[in-house]
């Protein structure tokens, strides 16, 4: 067995870590899961407030998926794509059960990432509509492969341009930093929905293929849009013949309170990408769900995308467990129970700390964000600075003393606990956050 | 229980399988595997001539891998890629142990597929470079991710059109139907290396960040570039601060009778992209490993890409038993032997079939190209002809009576099985080859 300090040494000398400078990195190796922990190679426990990365929706080690994880490794665990698979089927047929497409149905196009996803969304909505543009929001993320870097509307998506051509980039609702300069939700949505009708009109909607767009905006600080905008949105694309899809990699499988956040929402989509949730990031699956009207386009045409992992038996089978984990436990209700718990425990937080400016999530997907001042509502660290992270380390490193794990984004931190979190974990967990907040603010 | 004729049906009306028109679609249903075979639904046992996707190098179900993942199920499923894990910092040191840079060490920034491995080579050679350009080869195929297909040199990239900047493509050897009019394989290589330095005397070297290609042409028909070619490449390359990149996705653990295919024809690339055999495609995993002479630029600037499934604990559990399976059981070594018995085997095939070509390969990695005439070389069914496998069906459909799978592209089918075959269950597959190739014939 080696040590801690091994272990790290030898994560640091022959592991590159994604999106970091890597000199001088450390972090906890974490060897173990259980419930709502993670335990590092020092027997710390970890209360996951972040849910991995928001993926782990069943907490960690669930039975039931495990059961399945370990009988179809001693079954069967890789068969090529263009051989069918019993468990690729049933879980297909268990997503339309889930999905906004009950009645007319939908047939999903397994991929193995949220990335991969997006990159064939966007290429099978350019196949079926004959058109070049696709729309994204500024503050989206979308993915890390070639094109699903180049929708990304955040600082990420520099180191991969210049992408590719015929993306084009709005601005959604963001109510407490509106740039409409609205100053209700009502406003926010009309405003938001004429910007959209603007760069649509200078863009030709006929031109383009379709708009991409997370129903709540994941890594950027989870923004819940106001109620109404995504439905006008939803009708302001059918009037042009325009594809709906939304990324609902991170949204997907409970986190916002239903199935899926377009349901939760009130809009139907024509397709869906996701990933995470499906297996609570067991294993690696993601996928586009496409509505039958549309998938019918390719019984005659070719289906433009494929991979060698597209409907991994292993895969699938712990996506297939996982739904039906999420069903027979009712996890999509219980995100609505926990929603309740978070908002009035972080609303209290908020109170007590100036730092917070905004509380703001649904289901069991907040966050807090950070302001130096509340009235100007200057970021305690800049968007996009230099600094990264910068003093908001220091929020982390406290957090991590106290035996939480969360993340964030410049001045935006994740509260997403997984949808089974129990009320006394989720107490226990914002007590730490109240103490790091304190900590953090006597560093200011 | 569902029937097979049940599970069919959900699988259509459901499931969208890659790159093919889904309209009467219909294939067995794989429900398990074992050694060199899997199993249908109905029972029926087909040998796997082609691991896969050119994947599952250890065969099925080999229980050391299987353990493996069983046990990491029950342990630990998931945890962010910020946080260390012993799996992956173990996995990563082996890979340095199999790798051309023993010495010299390398990192490993691991990805879920090939196709990602792809996209982030050629951002990180980019980024590495301050260049712009990247040049790929006719007839060579790196996946269907965003980048990764515009990397690609065959009609699958049509789709993906048009896709990123900056990357231009050059013609490789081909000895069978050489594109530089060449007679001999010295003449061939020489002829390759002048297109070469001719193409990037007009696109100007000092812009090129670096040249990707498969050391073996993979599913572009198995093509083994004549000794001394790489090598050329590669001080060609190094003459002008050109990054090498070598895509190992199938070439990759042992499939080539090396651990990699760069060792076994004699060149020490930059990076390595790689996926499938790690796992031997159990799970999902790839990655890309760079020397450490270039992976330190990432010490005081950001690796410029991330994924949620970056080093997934899973994954790397089953490339870390995979690994050292590979290693005990002295498989790359084997490849040799399996190398042996597919040439003598398949020559013998081909002084038999007119219908044959030509045979080539290395390692357990061959393939037979399928011709009208031996004289004038004409396809039996046209490269990137609309009618797509056109009389090959009858081919794959003959071998799969016989109990055997392969697949193929055109008129190349792959012969490529595990490197745990052993040669009475070789011979069988030849034998149903044999019968399956007089079929064939006996239609023309």
């Amino acid at each position: 067995m080696s040590t801690t300090a091994e272990l790290q040494a030898k994560h640091a000398k022959y592991v590159l870590t994604p999106w970091v400078a890597q000199g001088g990195l450390s972090a906890p190796v974490i060897v173990r899961g259980d419930g709502r922990y993670v335990f590092d190679s020092d027997g710390n426990k970890y209360l996951d407030l972040g849910s991995g990365l928001i993926a782990v929706n069943l907490g960690h080690n669930h039975p039931k998926v495990v059961r399945a994880i370990q009988e179809q490794a001693q079954t069967l665990a890789y068969a090529a794509p263009s051989l069918f698979n019993d468990k690729r089927a049933e879980l297909a047929e268990e997503l339309v059960s889930i999905s906004p497409w009950k009645t007319e149905g939908a047939r999903t196009f397994f991929t193995t990432t949220g990335a991969e996803s997006n990159d064939d969304a966007v290429r099978i909505a350019r196949a079926i509509t004959g058109r070049q543009k696709i729309l994204t929001a500024y503050r989206s993320f979308h993915g890390s492969t070639g094109t699903a870097i180049a929708l990304t509307g955040e600082d990420r998506r520099w180191h991969g341009e210049p992408g590719g051509p015929g993306i084009m980039r709005f601005w959604a609702p963001y109510p407490y930093r509106s740039p409409f300069y609205a100053s209700t939700p009502e406003e926010e949505t009309s405003r938001a929905i004429e910007n959209l009708e603007r760069v649509l009109m200078h863009e030709d909607p006929r031109r383009v293929a379709a708009i991409l767009i997370e129903p709540v905006v994941g890594s950027n600080g989870v923004i819940v849009y106001p109620d109404g905008y995504l439905p006008a949105l939803r009708a302001l694309t059918e009037k042009h013949g325009i594809l709906l899809i939304c990324d609902e990699v991170m949204t997907g499988f409970g986190r916002t309170g239903s199935a899926f956040g377009s349901t939760r929402f009130d809009v139907v989509p024509d397709m869906i990408t996701f990933a995470k949730g499906v297996t609570s990031a067991y294993l690696p699956l993601g996928g586009v769900m496409i509505r039958e009207s549309l998938a019918k386009t390719f019984d005659a045409r070719a289906l433009p995308s494929g991979h060698t992992y597209s409907g991994h038996p292993m895969c699938v089978a712990a996506g297939l467990a996982a739904v039906r984990a999420y069903k027979e436990e009712k996890l999509f209700d219980r995100a609505r129970e926990v929603e309740g718990w978070l908002r009035s425990g972080l609303t209290a937080l908020a109170e007590k700390h100036r730092i917070v400016g905004d509380v703001r999530g649904v289901g069991a997907f907040f966050a807090l964000e950070m302001v130096k001042d509340r009235a100007t509502k200057e970021p305690l660290v800049p968007w996009h600075g230099e600094g990264g992270l910068g003093v908001m380390k220091t929020f982390y490193a406290e957090l991590r003393k106290r035996g939480v794990y969360t993340f964030g984004k410049f001045n935006v931190a994740m509260i997403a606990p997984p949808l089974t979190v129990t009320k006394d974990e989720l107490d226990a967990g914002l007590g730490a956050v109240d103490a790091a907040l304190s900590a953090l603010e006597s560093t200011l």
